[in-house]
């Protein structure tokens, strides 16, 4: 007895000095009773345990689909908390010609005592009796300006500058104009011409945001939707056909006016796509000081969110609407998406390119459920992201473009 | 004319000069409009513009105050979101004896799959037929245990340890028990043995609280308010003497659970009262490297927490159970809550003490509204905070408690 006793000590001592070892990347129990005696043990196992409300069911029939879409507008709406305000109207400060098309430069009045400038892209030659058969509202990302996506100086507010000779592949509003579309850039909140004091202050105003019922993406989506709104008073463009680009951070405001605003034609969707509830669970693995990585900052938390859906879901509201997404992701988000585009009744409204490095099918990784225990690099890696590629895809998005807005004969 | 405008524009000059050098430290708007263009002056001035839906009002009569205090209950338990689960009851895991006491670990279960531990100091003596006069639910600081709380061995946490020989100031269950009372001492989440791998992790756990709809006061009120409420069933104390004790960040789930359970009978605030909403709005001053100050990190985001009350209202919503604040704050705010006891017919119940440097009126700042522009130090020396002097006020504490439990005669 003593002799069993013993070994079953040692398989027990051997079983949790393996645990132990193997536990550090994952928020493991320590105890035998399998309880969890962290409070991020706690909370993680609480917030695995919650499952967003509407959560997109593939074996949904069209009717309960159409269902679905407006209790996602309606949660969407919940959760931005756009302020009904009587605002001023936007008002034009500037306006330069470049090569071929001009630029303006317009102040929007979204809340009372503050100004968001934008910029206004407009071809040569389209005017209300030529509108544009496109116009596009274009989201940058973290760390973009409208300028830079406008093809001009960063920096220099006033258009006071020559446009930039070599154009980035980030400008995408310069890439939509020589196509002869009309294009809309704005800034996100907190960087570029709205930073603070020249300081990017995201983490600040989004603090202070949350502090008042609000948040980062409730506000810049405002914003947008007031930028977006204007477009659609415009004589020389077709406001049926609005599509709204977005970049990176710039997905996240795509998606919330997305889902709110049934006017928009169609969306560039221009980063991997991400299962953020997913990514906070699995994303557990402890830096060199012993640190969990949480993947981003605060101006990404919107309380609640969660608790209705996540970016698949949202991307697959948008069906029957034309979207590209142009950075992959997991097929296992990507097949959900396709079901809803074929209960939508429009299969081929939904196109999806991945990253060069996992074009091939066989290069990607296919996960029903992600393990546990990763870092930032083998997350990326697992959701077939290749993030140092990140950037706007041209050359998928543009032809993608062009059949939708086939260019008229002459 | 031209020497007119010239003028005009020298003035314009010096003043804008004069405006930007003397503007760093708040968030001024550059513009002749006076309208902000940038985000963070845009947020700062909406949060300005919002007001407190439950702010107290001290012209209300006694009626309107009970139906006041009733809001402030609701709105409390609406934003912690305590949820109603069946849980199963604490279960106690060891005992030892101390000097005049004894010490017992429970462990209580909040949610499905984890564990709270927490300790328990009965005095020699205390029984059914004997019950403590009065009980403690001791909640500490940010960076502190339970274990320093109840004078234990900090990291020990199987009571194996000798306790304490020199009693830090910090101990106030200790300093309760010796007094002959009971004192019950809970970790803060994410700290002490509620680490995460032997890691703090404040940031992480409150993140993923945001994310799925909760906060990180809302869990911790939730996990010190199961033990409470398992308090009021032991027969060796008066389940209606029961006392909160927070100390720094331990005031906040006091003043959660104070609001939400009427049945706690006092309450010692032991941190300087703080107007956290305007602590936001004047604390703008950049540091060295140009970075405006958060005051405090998301263990204190609470959305639209600001958006119903801020501290002094919780606390004159206390009227008229018994609170003493010893570490002091602005007069305008203590004024207020007087005026609360007042209404409720019980101004002897509150008792303030400031800061020894604040002692004297005359050395104390009076302000109806703080300025902006300030650092961290500048706000403490007008809310009349001696931060390094921030700790356990036992020599004003214990007295005031001994006046209200009062030794009976042997």
């Amino acid at each position: 007895m003593r002799t069993f006793l013993s070994s079953l000590f040692l398989i027990l001592l051997s079983w949790t000095s393996f645990a132990q070892v193997d536990s550090s990347a994952i928020v493991a129990s320590h105890r035998p009773d399998g309880l969890f005696s962290s409070t991020r043990g706690a909370v993680q196992n609480w917030f695995a345990s919650t499952s967003p409300a509407l959560k997109f069911d593939p074996s949904m029939n069209h009717e309960e689909f159409l269902d679905w879409q407006w209790k996602m507008q309606a949660a969407m709406a919940s959760l931005m908390k756009h302020p009904c305000l009587e605002r001023q109207e936007p008002k034009m400060v500037k306006s330069v010609q470049r090569d071929g098309y001009r630029v303006e430069k317009w102040e929007s009045y979204p809340l009372p005592g503050s100004v968001v400038a934008f910029l206004v892209l407009v071809p040569d030659g389209v005017d209300a009796s030529h509108p544009a058969e496109a116009s596009f509202l274009c989201i940058p990302g973290f760390g973009q300006t409208k300028e830079l996506v406008a093809g001009e100086k960063g920096g220099v507010y006033d258009l006071s500058a020559e446009p930039l000779e070599n154009v980035p592949l980030s400008a995408m509003a310069k890439h939509y104009v020589e196509e002869g579309w009309v294009a809309v850039a704005v800034d996100n909140p907190s960087f570029g011409e709205l930073a603070d004091n020249g300081k990017s202050d995201y983490l600040n105003s989004s603090r202070i945001l949350l502090e008042g019922g609000w948040s980062y993406l409730g506000y810049s989506s405002y914003c947008d939707k007031v930028v977006l709104d204007w477009m659609k008073t415009r004589p020389y463009l077709r406001n049926d056909r609005i599509v709204v680009s977005g970049f990176s951070l710039g997905t996240e405001p795509m998606m919330a006016i997305g889902l709110m605003d049934k006017d928009i034609y169609a969306f560039v969707y221009n980063d991997f796509l991400c299962n953020t509830r997913e990514r906070i669970l699995v994303m557990t693995k402890p830096d060199s000081k012993g640190e969990r990585p949480f993947p981003n900052s605060i101006e990404h938390l919107i309380p609640e969110f969660l608790s209705y859906f996540d970016f698949p879901d949202i991307v697959a509201a948008f069906a029957p609407r034309p979207v590209i997404c142009v950075e992959g992701g997991m097929d296992r988000d990507f097949n959900l998406i396709k079901k809803a585009y074929e209960i939508a009744g429009a299969p081929s409204a939904f196109t999806c390119y991945h990253y060069d490095k996992y074009a091939d099918p066989s290069s990607r990784t296919y996960y029903d459920e992600l393990p546990e225990g990763l870092d930032r690099t083998e997350y990326f890696e697992l959701v077939n992201c290749d993030s140092p590629r990140h950037g706007f895809k041209k050359d998928y998005v543009l032809p993608w473009l062009r059949g939708l807005f086939p260019k008229k004969a002459q």
